[in-house]
């Protein structure tokens, strides 16, 4: 059954009306965790409602907490997220990047004391929609080891960028582990095994059982020293430089105290392009180079070289259009989050 | 043998001094170069004096070349390289972002119409060194694959940081591709294979014969769409935004006709720590994780966990205390560019 977005939205935002967000806060955090679901990025997106309502019942999110410039200066601010939902603080710090690069150039905002936000790109595309190039980061409670380390040292710290080029943005979002923790539930949920090189159980060992994560097995960091390096400068920007918790330090938003803030740190930069260049030169460079990229000789099978978020795009163009399919174990979280706060499940 | 950095850098600046270049800057190339070297990284130190060398002489590289801004705001700056060496360019944008980054807390500079720099971690120490996060990267030939190519696409786009933690900085200096092109051709030079994952041969299957590089085979993206889409970041912001060559635009320093500017892109950023936070506490703060990453439980057999730039800075404390035991390419490349130059081999 396709749901449209527009009901989908109206449910995520009465469920955090609920659990006591106020409706502009309810409206921001909805749209944020929608856009990861109308790529079909559904490991981010309103599955993990239960999960934030959880913690706003129990207090460790404040629902009315209000994100606020700790200190700032010409390029730069550094915000407290107040406790406040994930998405909250990380949509008002990247306001924040955007409104300094509007003025010098290029800003940079760290944001403390947050939680889990969500899709990492949900942020980068608010300065692309302003014609920026945008950077979001974040720390998280760690789930992935580093090399040399039996267990998890650093969390998966994703990184996600967008940019303006014509009629669609280029758009990133990975974790820097192998794969990102919500890939692993999700084929734990629908039972499936997983790939060898994802997780690493107890003794460092390759593992294909994706229940065993995160108790008893951890991820991999992409491309080992690499991706290690990495989610340490992620880890730096979004959790040394901003006064979040760091690493060890930081609650897993969905199985440590439901009534303590996580303290989870992110960093978001925007870089106005129109300061350094025309916007119609930069648009059509950006053509050139992604012409070059589509048009190069393709492998024996491959129909087209795809663009990063080019299937993010399209999967949204049909969303708008068509709805969305959520799958089995999103569409399970919502029917426990309807029956936890009493709001009535979307319909079609 | 051994040979001390002194009689390194010597060596070094009366290479460039003999093509041409100036006493000053002969000595900021020879410093990008040896800082390498003196890292262990000896695939982007001294062993390519003789390929600029070659540039230099035949105009490609303007040894009296001046890199100048085109244009600059108040956090950002456009740098012109005016075809000098990589090496000038950019140190002498990593230095505007640096001042940019005293004035407004983070800098960015774009640099066009530059060459091959060498290694990226010598421009994030840079930033470093004054105390800031520097973070370095630029683009290159195409050399990699993407998903779904056959062949070269993008260049290996490298990426650095640097970060200020006490006695020591954190240093990462990664190729977005599995590894290095430099890698590849030490091994084609010693006669060894390579392990399968490095590269794809013409039919865009594994090979493990190094020799077959560039002309017929094709390095791979780190985590394959992960590093393809670090890489665009990379190719965007050193070239797109900057207006210097983009992808297969750029020629490669090493084969392409040396009489021909290479038009090469980087872009550097600078974030002042100070803004921020107090050093003091910034300084605390990385202790603590870099304690915690050292201090996790270790995989059997691993005797301790290192922290990015842990392993250069030690072989750089004994290339400091006993000189550089240089690799047989490397000083057969060194031997090259003594007959070719005139300038006599540094001697222990």
């Amino acid at each position: 059954m396709n749901i449209s977005l527009a009901q989908l939205s109206a449910f995520g935002r009465e469920v955090f009306r609920q659990a006591g967000v106020s409706q502009a806060d309810a409206a921001t955090a909805t749209d944020a965790l929608l856009a990861a679901d109308s790529w079909g990025i559904h490991t981010h997106g309103l599955k993990n409602l239960s999960g934030y309502v959880k913690r706003l019942k129990a207090g460790g999110i404040n629902p009315l907490g209000q994100a606020w410039v700790a200190a700032e200066g010409a390029a730069w601010a550094r915000v407290d997220g107040d406790a406040s939902l994930g998405m909250i603080g990380s949509t008002f710090a990247m306001r924040q990047a955007i409104r300094k690069a509007e003025a010098s150039g290029i800003g940079f905002a760290g944001l403390r004391n947050s939680c889990h936000f969500g899709a990492a790109g949900c942020y980068a595309t608010l300065a692309a929609d302003e014609g920026m190039i945008g950077i979001a980061m974040c720390n998280d409670t760690p789930t992935v080891a580093v090399p040399g380390a039996l267990g998890p040292v650093l969390g998966s710290n994703p990184i996600a960028y967008a940019i303006p080029a014509g009629e669609q943005s280029v758009l990133l979002d990975i974790a820097t582990s192998t794969v990102a923790g919500g890939k692993v539930f999700t084929a734990a949920a629908l039972g499936e095994s997983i790939p060898e090189g994802w997780l690493v159980d107890e003794l460092g060992l390759p593992t294909t059982d994706p229940s065993a994560f995160p108790a008893k097995a951890t991820l991999t960091p992409m491309a080992a020293h690499k991706g290690y390096g990495l989610a340490l400068l992620i880890e730096i920007l979004s959790g040394v430089l901003t006064g979040a918790a760091l690493a060890g330090g930081i609650l897993s938003y969905a199985y440590d105290d439901p009534s303590k803030p996580t303290n989870h740190g992110a960093a978001f930069v925007a870089i106005q392009i129109e300061a350094m260049m025309e916007r119609a030169e930069f648009e059509k460079r950006m053509q050139s180079l992604i012409d070059e990229i589509k048009n190069a000789p393709k492998a024996a099978g491959v129909q087209q070289i795809l663009i990063p978020g080019e299937r993010e795009q399209k999967y949204k163009a049909k969303a708008l259009e068509d709805g969305v399919k959520l799958p089995s174990d999103v569409w399970a979280k919502l029917v426990e989050v309807s029956a936890s706060t009493g709001v009535d499940l979307p319909m079609n």
